[in-house]
């Protein structure tokens, strides 16, 4: 399989997301010529690196002709702080890596954000690639331009807008997954079908059950969802890439509540699942609002069930989603700019919910996920 | 007095330069609109607080309708670290500062430097403006966009590109400054007029006892000096303000072997200072190149002379100076791209210099010195 997307924006260019099966066997032309550097730091966590890595991709950057190091580093929300990027930063400053010069991100979202933090920060801005092996980060962390740290528990506090410069995502990364992990990136697929992609929510729908069997290896189906969604996550991101002004912005669907949800769980539940509860909560809020047809809703909220992840949780009350409005409207600069479907593939802002519309969507949700 | 510059650079906008004569009377419509804002966070270090801003500010702040808090960090070239500015995302943070919101850095570079990297991380930018206290801050750390802090000892090594919304400089602020401080400023002044800015350096010449008794207070020379090497210091940085195409920056003289030599006193030398031995060594390694008129570089040495700033020191060997052209290779790219003056008020650009030329270069500095 070879799919190559590019994100292209005014300001900075772009860069090219290439998708490459057996990435690693040595016939990738794109990754030896984004490792032919003088210097190469590969940055990986421990799973990623003992199921895909060990060996090959140091080997490649050596063959290309760099100097190489790997840090491995055990990550987790609790650690994914500035000290993890300045372990980053002090690995590369003593292999001495400048602007010619190359970090690797190897693995899922925690190590994407960590090395875009980490490549922004250290002499301003070096160079960095991507080479995303979860289904969240092969269709959403691991493409952009946005890097994330927490800050004293409080998640994403702190960050920075870096573009790397390409991404190579191999789908065979894909099938060493866990269940969860699959639905949780199905989750943000799901996320682009319902508010941008009529195509994408139907093919998913038809296909869920192969996707979660065959974790998107299914050469038809699968890598067309994969390369699909991908690209609709890059033309979107390329509207707004740095989100500074202050637009409101459709792929901010399922993530107005989720980083408070996520956080109340203390992550026990996934990125993905706090977004499935996001998507679920705001479809019933545009019900209730009479934005959106109840059929509607019920595909969703069906094609949310049928990928195994939750509508509600105990951590998601009332009380919270009215909380987490204050927040995500200061972050987007004063307005809330809530992203709520209005249709299948089709979404819309608003700028308010009655306290009222609120309780009634989160307590019917709850009950249907008892029941 | 009042005068407006203005940086403008392609990508992002730009934004606007103001000197004020009694900025913080409440007269300046320009310094009540920028805190005109929700919430405010003054971050500011204990000497100009206590000389200037103490009340002043954060009054003017709440007459215009912001909550306001302020932090007033005690910072050092050992404290100029990811740590502080934690710090003040922690601060900022706790006052629910988001993008609508506004930093404001009151002081010199070191306060100039935490801000601009809190502002560029916190929430992956929130708006800040620098009100710059000291002749540094005003004609080259404080109007700039980039922000840096120093690792585990190595200066400089992390850091971000953030434009201020605005920069406030009030001249009268300079009355309280030491004349080592002044000194110091007067080499980043120094600097513009060598290699770009005949008139400047010329003028400079003239004034300079004037400069150091009445500290840029005198109405006509000293206050025209001040806009007319800010200005240039703008126009060069609008030619490549993200440092990212790795383009010769001629702004780069007398920042080669600067840091270096500023790190190894231990920053016993100021910034200023180490500027000054490095314009003195780059002209003296011109003449050696034949790039140089004899006749000029004693015009620059004598100027540097003149206004009590070091051509030479210890801390300043031709070893640490040919290692020093390894690091700033690495920073800007991979050519070393030294900035030589070629005129009074003209530069250029080589990529290397043989051993022997240093060597001699640095000990004819030393030997004048010593003399």
């Amino acid at each position: 399989m070879q799919a190559s997307l590019s994100l292209a924006y005014g300001r900075t260019g772009g860069y090219p997301v290439h998708f490459q099966s057996c990435a690693l066997s040595g016939s990738s032309a794109e990754l030896t010529a984004l490792l032919s550097r003088p210097k190469v730091l590969i940055v990986t966590t421990p799973t990623p690196w003992r199921l895909h890595g060990v060996d090959r991709l140091p080997a490649l950057a050596r063959a290309a002709g760099a100097e190489v190091d790997v840090l491995v580093l055990p990550l987790s929300e609790a650690t994914k702080t500035m000290d993890s990027v300045l372990a980053v930063c002090r690995r590369a400053s003593a292999l001495g890596l400048g602007r010619a010069d190359l970090m690797v991100a190897f693995g899922g979202g925690l190590v994407a954000d960590i090395v875009t933090v980490a490549a922004a920060t250290l002499r301003r801005g070096t160079p960095y690639a991507c080479l995303p092996t979860t289904l969240v980060g092969q269709v959403d962390a691991g493409v952009g331009i946005k890097g994330a740290v927490n800050l004293d528990g409080a998640k994403n506090q702190l960050g920075c807008f870096h573009p790397p410069v390409a991404v190579i995502s191999d789908p065979a990364w894909l099938q060493t997954l866990d269940d969860r992990s699959i639905r949780s990136g199905l989750a943000e697929i799901i996320k682009v079908g319902v508010v941008r992609e009529t195509d994408l929510f139907t093919a998913v729908e038809s296909a869920v059950h192969t996707l979660l069997q065959t974790k998107f290896a299914e050469p038809e189906v699968g890598r067309d969802i994969l390369v699909t969604a991908t690209r609709a996550m890059l033309d979107e991101l390329s509207l707004t890439p740095f989100e500074d002004q202050l637009e409101p912005r459709l792929m901010d669907f399922g993530h107005t509540y989720s980083p408070t949800i996520e956080s109340a769980s203390g992550y026990s539940l996934t990125h993905g699942e706090a977004v499935a509860v996001d998507i679920a909560l705001s479809t019933e809020i545009a019900v209730r609002l009479d934005r959106l047809d109840r059929e509607h809703a019920d595909r969703i909220h069906q094609l949310l069930e049928v990928a195994g992840l939750p509508l509600a949780t105990p951590w998601c009350s009332a009380a919270l989603v009215r909380n987490s409005f204050g927040t995500i409207a200061r972050q987007r600069g004063g307005a809330l700019n809530l992203v709520l479907p209005v249709g299948i593939g089709k979404g819309d802002f608003v700028d308010d919910v009655p306290d009222d519309v609120i309780a009634s969507a989160v307590a019917a949700l709850s009950q249907r996920q008892a029941g």
